[in-house]
């Protein structure tokens, strides 16, 4: 197959240079050791981690029982959301039929190194104690982590099959410090909620890969066309990261808000919003085709946009007919977003978005920020209980007199906030992802892991069609 | 393959309209807004998950730790049961070589809209607040819901391939009511117990489908006999599913049982007796065939009937032999199912039972209700304690004098009513399914996503190479 | 393509006889005959999980929440070993083009029977009341029960594609008797701390694995070779494999560690360590391509080398930055082990290791066993403090008096010990193997699952046949 590539590219004009060989091994020998290093001068384990900080925790707490270590609260649903990292955003972005192993594969790699770098990054901005220097972490840290990674995941997406390893470490480097700043700004100086992250997570992440892929603009990629789509097996693999995504977002919303009823009443919004963008996905995905064909384009992505928009307002007290509501327009708004939006971004802002996120997380998110702040203005004592209301919107300290209705302006604040920071950011990442050393494909080359993975010769995948020729070629010989 | 598909209708007559541009999307607009309705007017959060009722109840109560939240004793398990009835059931359905996004999109649209209404119909029936009119839900009633869609769910396996989407929602929104009516004269008349659904899910969901299927019989089926199998990958892809609902099923029979010893025994016993299935199933399938070859619909199906016959017992004091026994037989009578009773039901009866429901929920469900029946009666106060035998079988209330001989009695009437509504439930809704305005596939497009999907054009599996050779091939014929 | 294998075989010589009719359920059926006996009169439900007992264990300690039960301490992480074991293990062996059967379905046999035997086994010398003879069995059980199966899994890794399932029963049998034993005295005698298995598990499985495979040796293995590697889809499948161990290895080191802070900080020290191995495997693979390239054999399972070393030190103090430097290291001797010393293994000690175990398991479990000796001699009680070191390393009846620096001679010698029992064990079980009985496939009829499997005709992946035709083909047109 390298054969045809070269056929090709010849026959195109002089092919990029894709070799990573140096690039790659040199980011993550050099990054991995620096990990090491401010980690060994920074990362500590936390009360509930170290052993002798956990005994002297349970006693001066007079905590009798282990269960009340925060690992028995948090574990399962950080599991839950490293499934949806690693699987859920993996392979979903398997669907294109010649890019399944750099969707999964680019993928684990991003998370992996960006993890490590959320750690410390979250660690400076919330976790550092300025008397002895360290950053203590515990499994809020490692769930913390995970999200962070997300932002630069859903960039990801956005620039799949056009870009290089070398190039999406660098967009995680810079996403994961941006996601950092952005969430401090939004989460600490503004007092915003955010647990699910539709703000700081979906809406951050989606406007950085859009404006990542609005810079890196492809005139000529229409040569890449043949292999910008699915088959048909590439489609199922991508069903198992929708539906990882989908079963396990509720965790996802769930996982950092406060213990009990805060957990609880997150996974059961999150539950019913997911269910509701189902229907109308469908729905619109039927009515636009001739013959009421359902586009798997659409079930893979906008049955998600419910989960998206109840990140902010998840813990809150919706209803679980608000967040029917939240669903039912997100699903449709999303996948009007495939059905037209992105074609219109990609003819007229010159923007090609190769997995849809500005319709399942750039709108979606930023939907999420602003309902989060209706719904926040809207909270009342009758319904959450004086007490109820300092702990759902952590009303103490200095934002003790904060009235529901100030908590929402500055939720809808960090909304503007976080999209800001996507744009501009990725902007400027966008142009630094442009140097001509970070081994990138031309745009004859784009979505084929031939430029950047060994793959196996397939002879073994034959379809009908082709029998069909054999056919045809035996009666042209019997002739 | 659109043309040939044609081709075939023109030969066999004329297509049947398989066009739901407007039925899909009506049902799916009217049913999303009639739940907002409904849930607006009846669905509220419980007292684990509403912040102002926790607060009131912990006080009440004198719960010093948010630990003691529902939350913390089922989500793991919901979590678990929600991935068996998404990725488990929708996996499970991809093993037809050119049906697999009508399976696992099929599976994912109706089981979205099935736990909708399922929290309001259990609601009515289990939780409806009389004096306020309204339903507290809480993660117990979303493992209700989701187990309340696996009764559909499993309906839509003996029907795979043959219905348009639109008949399954009918199925769906039948099939939930219809569960919920016989879930309530089992759980609450009868006193029942059956925490893992041997009876209220498995044996009631398989006759339910049966009936359908055997109203919906199709003379000509033998037209789509082409499309009525596997290919290789499709059958891996449906090991996804056969072991996700393998793994998970301790927690689908232990996800609402009593707490601490409740959930742990049944965990324990549903493991056990699944372990079991499998040698069985493997020893007969074996068996079957002239070398001894292993044939995948036996491993991909009967290796989990053991948990299915575990779901009303698991909780009992069965003993972990007991376990491995009810798996044994079970294992064995589901293999022999597929290989002799399927055939024989299309022969004799006229049944086509696409994934042989019969054999892996309708038998061994009811075998399941019956086995329940005979552990309950057997229950003695040497291995229950007399306290145990009331926590396990609830005798309090007006069942407190009831006798574990007379609650085995009422377990094996309950397990005929869940035969009976499946039934007769199940052949009202055939006929109901019948009329010509559904959108159902002709009998010699069955089987085939063309006819629900916007299916990629699969050339492009071709590696270039082979592309290349055939190039040579036409070359020399022109030659 | 039946034909086409038997003309191959006329080609090559006489095809071994795969029959397995016979042998396959006769072992099947006598040996869960045989459990189902035993479990009747040694296993019974352990005081967590017996209703009565429970009751009284609980009156007894005065514990008032049924939360205290060890299944919501154990349960979460119990479920994600599971999916390990079964998904995890199982889909990692489906990346051969034409064994993918084989792979995950001989891997649910085997592991279905293994734990079954492993609750005995296990329970004989770990959990054997004397006074009663019984052996009582939680949900620790079941976790150290998956546990004893990986051993034998891992074995399976180097004979895939190269044995029947006749002879991996029975490799399995030996392997978890002989997996018990040496846990036996690892455990119990030397008294070493092993809570994710690297000796016990990782080192002692891939020795015995490697042993079997040496004794096995096949000269002629090369007239199989066109099946010996992957297609594009089948890797794909094999990345769910390893991102479903990757993900949920924090939870396989952390299972049955301490409650409290020692499953908290076991799960954190394998995350890290996990994150750190991908970072450098990726280095090491893009290093050994001309082009700089990823090979999918080395992202498959090198990354998961970080898992495998911090199983005995994932519960120690080792700190977070030592877990990175062990993921660092690992990762890259991993990768190392499949670029050169597979085939060195192959080509000068006749060893054929169809996934690479001894680079995955044997090496990193090895070391692991040394790492968690190092640090274990490394502890202080500045940092564990004394009832820290106490707790962590069980220093209490007869060992209450060893030092730290005795605690890690134990550990070392320990690694030593699974090292010795899976050499001396592997070589007796392959010799056991090599009776011309078990059914096991030809030279030129490995990695095929023609041999063991009814596999469908796939008029879309082209089977030998049709390449058959295109060579005939061919030649017509020359004529």
């Amino acid at each position: 197959m390298g054969n045809c590539c070269e056929r090709a590219s010849n026959f195109f004009g002089p092919q990029k240079n894709t070799n990573v060989r140096v690039s790659l091994p040199a980011v993550c020998f050099v990054w991995q050791i620096a990990m090491i290093i401010l980690f060994g001068v920074f990362i500590r384990y936390d009360d509930e981690s170290d052993v002798r900080l956990w005994l002297q925790f349970k006693r001066e707490n007079n905590i009798t029982s282990d269960i009340e270590n925060d690992f028995y609260f948090r574990y399962p649903s950080f599991q839950d959301v490293h499934v949806m990292i690693f699987v859920g955003f993996g392979f979903l972005m398997t669907f294109l039929k010649r890019y399944s192993f750099g969707g999964v594969g680019f993928n684990f790699l991003i998370a992996a190194f960006g993890l490590q770098w959320a750690l410390l990054m979250q660690g400076w901005f919330h976790a550092l104690d300025l008397t002895t220097g360290k950053i203590s972490i515990g499994v809020e840290s490692l769930i913390n982590a995970d999200f962070c990674c997300a932002g630069s995941l859903i960039a990801f997406g956005a620039l799949l099959g056009k870009v290089s390893p070398v190039q999406l470490m660098v967009v995680t480097l810079f996403g994961v410090t941006l996601f950092a700043v952005e969430e401090y700004i939004i989460l600490d100086l503004l007092h915003c909620r955010d647990a699910g992250g539709s703000m700081v997570i979906h809406c951050f992440g989606g406007y950085y890969g859009l404006a990542i892929s609005w810079v890196l603009y492809r005139p000529n990629l229409h040569l890449s066309k043949r292999l910008n789509g699915s088959v048909y097996h590439s489609d199922v693999f991508a069903m198992i990261g929708t539906l990882f995504l989908w079963m396990f977002w509720p965790s996802f919303n769930s996982a950092i808000t406060d213990h009990g009823d805060g957990q609880h009443r997150a996974a059961i919004n999150t539950y019913l919003a997911l269910a509701s963008s189902v229907l109308t996905t469908v729905a619109i995905s039927s009515m636009s085709q001739k013959k009421g064909n359902l586009d798997m384009v659409h079930i893979q992505n906008a049955t998600l946009a419910g989960g998206v928009a109840m990140g902010t307002a998840a813990e809150f007290m919706i209803t679980p007919y608000g967040s029917l509501i939240v669903g039912f327009c997100t699903g449709i708004i999303s996948t009007f977003g495939y059905l037209f939006v992105t074609p219109f971004l990609e003819r007229a802002l010159k923007l090609q978005d190769t997995c849809g996120v500005h319709n399942l997380h750039a709108v979606p998110g930023m939907l999420g920020g602003f309902i989060g702040a209706i719904v926040a203005a809207a909270a009342t004592e009758e319904v959450y209980s004086r007490e109820g209301l300092e702990l759902v919107f952590d009303f103490e300290g200095r934002f003790a007199n904060r009235s529901v209705g100030t908590q929402g302006g500055f939720q809808a604040a960090g909304t503007c906030v976080s999209i800001a920071f996507g744009l501009v950011g990725g902007t400027i990442v966008g142009f630094i992802l442009r140097f001509p050393i970070w081994g990138d494909p031309a745009d004859d080359n784009c979505y084929d892991d031939e430029a950047y993975w060994e793959v196996p010769e397939d002879e073994e995948t034959l379809p009908p069609v082709l029998e069909y020729n054999n056919h045809m070629i035996h009666k042209h010989q019997d002739m």
